[in-house]
């Protein structure tokens, strides 16, 4: 069940066909998901609630043809590396990759090995992989290492430009949001004549907080009827972790945007958490990336001789930016509605249990605040 | 009449005694507002609607002792001097400046006359005047430059730490807000036990899109029933000007801050921004700075010949950011709706009007959305 | 005298035909230079040793055809307005000013003064211009505010696309560099087939730390043996200024650069300071701006209804922008150099004298250091 | 032999006792260098010249107390990680490492493993490491991923505060600088009562742009005499990589830096770099990080139940910041001047080479110009 289907519309602009990231033309996305063990946490053996997800930003040689990116840091607890070169050449090579905190290194050493067996990469080539992260240490053995290289090839093979599995999948398997279960989540907008699509990896935020649609949805579920994992997390006496949220989006769009404008785009992700509750608090790492494959061919010209070769774009005039910016903010809010809708309530490490957010319940608090 | 005196409470945290950015001890704010003329456009004799508002940051001799200081931009179509300073060195230092759009110069060197004229400035010192703007040009004479040097000097004489006139007053005096009419706005929060004081010079968005507290009040007040003063500057065969928008916000506080803290605030602000519907469009200069008098004496060991004499400074612990980061957010929220709540219907050049925000209807909305 | 003509060849890149920011195409430079009074200082009275250069980007209409930008802060104790729009837009439109610290507010509203005259401006429309400033209270009345609106204006009617005077001129009259008279200088590189131009306003910069191709220029001539005006200050009483230098680099290419690669380049003015002895002082305001008229016609599309319209552009391919590069760090080298070369000395207020760099002096210390 | 035996004397600043970023009291450097193989790159099977070197910034639980820190990307074509948390909160937790751009990822999970077992990390926390990278594919078999978590935990256990091997050490150890061999080097300077050390992986640059202290040094030593490993690169088919040059510059300092004042030393580390004649090429990955352990206890008042507990602070005024920003700018040019003087000409894959800077032809350079 997502959130359209439930009636609730977010915004003015219409989504896509899939209503997904992968209604951008050539975007694909590829989950590995690893669910194991029951029961106390021993670290290394498990339980285990974790992933990785891959996007694929287009259909041609991802390795050698970069397309246009940008990026924006709300708060910066947490990582997404690669964003020096996309700040300094506003250009993402490659396939991004989203897991828990700490397998960044594993999902950002096997993608580079992805390009190396893709191409027996020339001896004098480097890749610098996009790889971000969110924490999922409440349910998952974190600090077992769990992800390993062959579950990113895994999510690469089936990376695949259709509907997209949302909720406890990939990345996002082992994530909380709101104090209830999170995880993957997408939408899509038709801005103007292009589109916008939006993946999000939702583990942020406090349930008091949660507005969808603006309705105060999280006062009206209290962690007294609903109870929260990070509750469970402090009563083990481990340091709660309420502010240990953080989301990742990553933005796609047809557009010809320039990367400066594709970083424009980024910072409105921020402006879409906002308005599901967040203040983007201090442990939170939400951390954006854009990219447009509205201009192809970026690497032409790279070899030639004639120092006066120049490659062709378009460009979107900034006068037609702003259908593109408002959804960027109202897709992030659908795509963090639709995590929170798909995951299903989920049971790890030490019995700790996040629980999704109940459709019914949901619908009668919208009803209640006049929506149809 | 204000947002929290009809009943509107947004947020969870408690305003300070005068709910303005006057409640951090310190912090000044004068008005020099400048209405004059009706009928057709005669650049240079009027209409004019526009004005100066000054921010004075705390009770010591503003103009050598710098505050901790950081600044974000959420959308730069717009201007805000002096960031280079804050972002370089993290200091605020000297009153700030907030006009309209083409007298950002005349109150930046009127700041430093200021300087000068309280100093009998140092023969090797300088100023680098914090003056921002948003667009007055659809009520106010804007190319004949109305305000003047002395009009800043009054501002600065005028500013007191009592409550703060909002809406049609100082810089705000033009302003129009979700196509309503807009301003000054103000509000604060005491978070923890430090005090987060806001103020707006609000200028920008559409009507469709405003929210307040969540709810959908832009699209339940449509142009066809209150029209948009944008429709008739677009009538008038000149560029209509609906994302012309901007919005100044100045964040105070009195908690110990270090610059990259400010920072930190600063960006809450356009969250805020974001809860009221804007999606900070290409238009939109949305500059945002956030002041922290928690330190003082910053400039204590400047004049030292002990090579090892530092400052002493007190930092407020990460871990207690929270509740200032999610106050910045409400208190931006509740600051614009003060603004557009607090400003009455202006006619300006040709005719032109900009309407109040009319209270009973907005409430009426606010309770069919279930709110008391 | 400039550095070339003297036998000095700094880097290894050819310069332009003028070795001047005017070598590129439809680029024009004005100078307004005000020099009056001699003796005590008197404020408001003199004497008066300030002026204000504008860069004018193309051969267009600049107030309504922006062209594609990018900056740098190298340190920010200083001011260059316009650049949250340039950052945030990657556009420049209209003349650059460039003055002394307390007239950056008058020469703002003047180049607005100067768009709503060329353009009877649209009742909807607003301008944000970049003015930078360097410090001249050293030698001129700077908190006489001398430079008034018709200077701005005269600069801008005087603007040519010839050779560029250097030295004691528009806003570098009063300028000091290295403890010697600076001012204005500027050079340029044929950089693959692209032009790189350079405009500095030098004004920075320790005598003993002077830099020229690598030579320890600065410490052969000691202040012992050729004064350092700051010195002089330092005498009067007022707090010593050395570190009150600050350097404006505006940077000028016909590549078609998109607004990050122009930012690439501006951030390589800072490595051109560099290998002059500079370590960018705290009290520096050392901020650079680089545009590219290689992309015409940016705002083309804007007022079309056909929301697929897009505009055409050239991009440098970045495997190609490694000459650009390496030609702002020299050119800004070789600027400097001009500017100190073609600066006379220079007495001001108080009877305060900048020295010139002697020519002669210079070449033998060149040839005691294995320079022909 | 290092620089400064040579009698080659950089800048007006002294350096500590061992002339090394470990004079910075508490900093410790450890290296583990894996060399093994020769002849023709077989992927996986070697030859081997490659490592890892670790920078632990402080002495006591580098893992749970941080220290503060900033940052600065001069050209951004590579990778640092940890990068948006030292931005956003301006602190450093956890030891520092350096390696070849395809193994950050493995040496990246390896320094969180090194925390986990450090504390038997608590189940809601979690680690962000700073890891950087710069390319030894001429002479490396990087595609192999020869580095494993071992050889970090093995650099780790060995990191000393005593003198800092420098060359063909640990992650320098296949690294190219000037197209002679490079690698890791170091220097300190005592900047009025504080030590600032630095140290480098240098591993960029043209040789003909190579200069030591202001003398074109590379311009003196052509291809022609000592060949380039880039032209055998280039001559086995593969894309020539002069521009693949990177170079990670790490500061350390003693004195009460905040975060905003770390990141202005990084910005220094480029100007240094500049000096030895770089530009900052497109293919550079020119990143720095800046630390300061002037105080400490940063998390202190983090568990308290007092919300108004604050952190007691150090600041050194801005006033006195000058001798520290002078310091970077030299230490860096001396640290990458020992890096070409320690390392030894080395043979890698396919039989690459790399020549070692020649002392004594490096001082009849020197003497040619005039130096000692």
């Amino acid at each position: 069940m997502r959130a359209r289907e439930l009636g609730i519309r977010i915004g003015r602009i219409e989504p896509g066909p899939l209503n997904a990231v992968t209604d951008v033309a050539g975007v694909r996305v590829g989950h590995t998901t690893l669910i194991s063990g029951d029961g106390p946490l021993e670290p290394g053996a498990g339980p285990v609630r974790t992933g990785v997800t891959v996007i694929v930003p287009h259909d041609g040689d991802i390795w050698t043809e970069p397309v246009f990116a940008g990026a924006h840091r709300l708060n910066g607890n947490g990582e997404l590396t690669g964003l020096e070169w996309i700040r300094e050449a506003g250009m993402l090579g490659g396939a991004i990759g989203i897991t828990n905190t700490h397998s960044v290194g594993v999902v950002h050493d096997a993608l580079i090995e992805a390009a190396v067996r893709a191409h027996a990469m020339s001896h004098a080539a480097w890749a610098l992989p996009v790889t971000g992260e969110t924490y999922d240490g409440a349910l998952n053995d974190i600090n077992g290492f769990h992800v390993r290289p062959e579950h990113v090839h895994a999510a690469l093979a089936a990376a695949s430009d259709g509907p997209v599995e949302e909720g406890n999948v990939g990345g996002g398997t082992g994530m909380i949001c709101h104090e209830l279960k999170g995880g993957i989540g997408t939408s899509s907008r038709v801005a103007g004549s292009w589109t916008v699509g939006l993946l999000v990896q939702a583990n942020y935020g406090e349930r008091a907080l949660l507005r969808i649609d603006g309705v105060p949805v999280g006062a009206a579920i209290p962690v007294t009827d609903v109870p929260s994992p990070w509750d469970q997390v402090e009563a083990l006496g481990t340091r709660a972790g309420t502010e240990g949220g953080s989301i990742i989006g990553i933005v796609a769009t047809d557009a010809p945007l320039l990367p400066h404008q594709c970083a424009r785009l980024a910072q409105r992700v921020g402006l879409g958490v906002a308005r599901m509750g967040s203040y983007a608090s201090h442990g939170s790492g939400d951390l954006f990336v854009a990219f447009a494959t509205g201009n192809r061919g970026l690497s032409r010209g790279a070899g030639e001789r004639d120092p006066r070769a120049t490659v062709e774009l378009q460009m979107l005039p900034d006068q037609q930016i702003n259908p593109l910016l408002e959804a960027v903010a109202e897709a992030t809010e659908e795509a963090i509605a639709n995590a929170l809708l798909a995951a299903d309530t989920m049971t790890g490490r030490d019995g700790i249990t996040a629980h999704r957010l109940d459709p019914d319940w949901l619908m009668r608090i919208m009803r209640a605040h006049g929506r149809p």
